[in-house]
């Protein structure tokens, strides 16, 4: 018979968001007619708001008629590419650096085939659970060790440094995962933090992979939204971005990674070649649908629903803060991204998490999920029905 | 700095059918004002049918309201799932046995990482170059050696076993990757071959992939539709299947895997927890406005259309079929495929491809492109408007 992949046995048990579910599940069976509010998971709630949903309409419509029907549209759509290098990077990028994906998930993991098993990794933490769990399945991260894998560095966010970490722990010709604004703590680094990372990615070797799904967020004017703002980024940095957030498309399956040519391996080889043919190796493009309405949301009137629609979320995140800081709970996030990360100092993440669910029937992340730093931390989430958010920020109250 | 994963450099230089696509492109550079006719890859060219792009339309209207909206669908949409099992299996799969991709190529990809770099692999020689170039990328597949992959074992469909292969040859302990109807031969398996397919992988302890993506391109019903068919194939078998060719989906994105929870390990760990695992890290699930489509592609009504855009395609074939047949030419494959395989004796495939281009202006497939015993064999898709294949059919006399 034939074995396991035997990184998949590194893996710890369950994916962060499926054992979340299945702790409401088993809540709610015991308690039936409890009206249970998530602030858990970032998934989107509010519609897709009319001029991008139009498009979205009209791109399945097309596909009804002889004029309008296409097929596979693997790279991606060129008009789509040429205004997302435009939008989001005045448009410095050519469209054979910008690749159309079904999400910034799904392209995390399928840059990780970018690089071997041997690729030194390092995350901040706490971190977005798709870093680390991809470099287990690729090989890279190596066995768990009871508080972390054994190739993974991590670099501590915590209160002390700000939410930023100390980078001189970051290892030499290392792949460095960055996220800004950040999922889960919602710190956004600012223009000399980004400086100080691209300028050690060059220093020693590295590449940065640069996650910026929540860049929609930033309100303050100062913070840069791209990695790309930062000089010589293109020569170390990867982006990865999606609609997912900014126009609700989650259940859509859009984003994009930006790979530009100047990054190069070791040996000398372009990583935008490898990862031209490996994308067309091993996946065949978005949904036709999905990018007519993605080309609609970077237009003027679907960036003025992106804005309507963060909004709306950071409406949410600064009623949940409020809530938090009368309660005497510290925290951060929130103002410039959808999440707030909160700090119960010497308890037990996962301990937090069940006493809220229990005493307020409202579903939290607990921090320890995202990384080891994340002990004593719980998330919540901005992405729900303002009454909702509300009725939960009303429950809250009984943590007092 | 990083080194490249060094399982790319295994890669031969281009995925075959963007090497296409430059062949043409530079043909059509030197021949301004010609007409070119693609017979070459499989992609779908007539709209969408009524039931189904409706269902489509609905499914992104619905996203622009409260009641409606929906966001991530990770494991794909419950309902969708069952009527899968319902229509395809006879319900004999739980909906947890069922996994929604977007598309057939994408989940080929991703299974691969169930396996380790040290899986033995075995495919049809010729066949769909994802299995390969997949295997490649996980390092299962070895290094090039001028004919094929060290590690790959090539099970040849030639005119003199015909199109299926000697199973004497595959290897103990072995993922075998089967695709009927077969891309590219066209060639549709018996119940009699598919048991001793099956018989052969329990008794080796082989895992087989079953690619049934032009499954509903059989008319002879005599001829298995699904590898579960065929006794015991849910204790050794994981299927592929796809919306894009039988519903026009190409450009939708949609399609599934079965992956049964009787199939273990040699460890005895099960296959359907990993995958479980790991297409809820590194995937986000399908479009659920593609999803919304496949519901109702799989209702009595999209079943009427699927049978109806089949058939069309069928008729392309019909027309392609005849023609080379009148032209002497010996072919297989177009009566429950969409491909049909012409052989052209003592010839090098990219030579014929290059002859039909520049005397028909017609783009097909060569052969070689899906493995060594793809030699002096030409793939032509019946994938076309039904004007265009009638003109191409015309261009091809001037080959007598």
């Amino acid at each position: 018979m034939i074995s396991r992949n035997q990184y998949i046995a590194n893996l710890k048990a369950g994916y962060l968001f499926p054992e979340i579910a299945k702790k409401r599940r088993e809540y709610a069976a015991s308690h039936p007619g409890v009206k249970i509010i998530s602030l858990g998971v970032g998934n989107t709630t509010e519609p897709i708001l009319p001029h991008i949903n139009a498009a979205l309409v009209e791109g399945a419509k097309k596909l009804g008629v002889l004029e309008g029907y296409s097929g596979y549209q693997d790279e991606g759509l060129p008009s789509l590419r040429e205004k997302i290098s435009e939008v989001f990077y005045s448009g410095k990028f050519s469209i054979d650096e910008i690749f159309i994906s079904d999400g910034a998930k799904c392209d995390i993991g399928r840059l990780q085939t970018l690089f071997g098993a041997g690729t030194k990794i390092a995350v901040q933490d706490p971190s977005y659970p798709v870093y680390v769990d991809g470099s287990v399945l690729t090989g890279a991260a190596g066995i768990w060790e009871g508080n972390g894998y054994a190739g993974i560095t991590y670099l501590p966010c915590t209160a002390e440094n700000n939410f930023f970490p100390n980078l001189d722990a970051v290892p030499r010709n290392s792949l460095v995962y960055f996220c800004s604004p950040n999922n889960p703590t919602g710190a956004a680094a600012t223009c000399d933090q980004l400086n100080a990372l691209v300028k050690t990615a060059i220093d020693r070797g590295c590449i940065i992979i640069f996650d910026a799904a929540y860049s929609e967020f930033i309100r303050d004017s100062k913070l840069p939204k791209t990695i790309y703002g930062i000089d010589n980024a293109a020569s170390c940095a990867i982006e990865v971005n999606s609609f997912s957030k900014p126009a609700g498309f989650t259940g859509v399956r859009l984003g994009w990674s930006v790979v530009p040519k100047a990054i190069k391996y070791s040996g000398g080889e372009s990583v935008n070649a490898d990862w031209s043919r490996i994308a067309g190796t091993i996946f065949n493009g978005a949904s036709n649908i999905a990018q007519a309405g993605g080309l609609a949301a970077l237009d003027s009137e679907g960036l003025k629903e992106i804005r309507a629609l963060t909004d709306f979320y950071l409406g949410n995140a600064k009623i949940i803060r409020d809530t938090l800081v009368k309660l005497g709970i510290t925290c951060i996030g929130g103002g410039n991204s959808p999440y707030i990360w909160a700090r119960f100092p010497g308890r037990d993440s996962w301990e937090v998490f069940q006493e809220i669910l229990e005493k307020c029937q409202v579903v939290t992340t607990p921090g320890i999920g995202f990384g080891p730093a994340g002990q004593s931390f719980i998330r919540f989430s901005a992405f729900g029905h303002r009454e909702d958010v509300e009725e939960a920020c009303k429950r809250l109250e009984k943590l007092a």
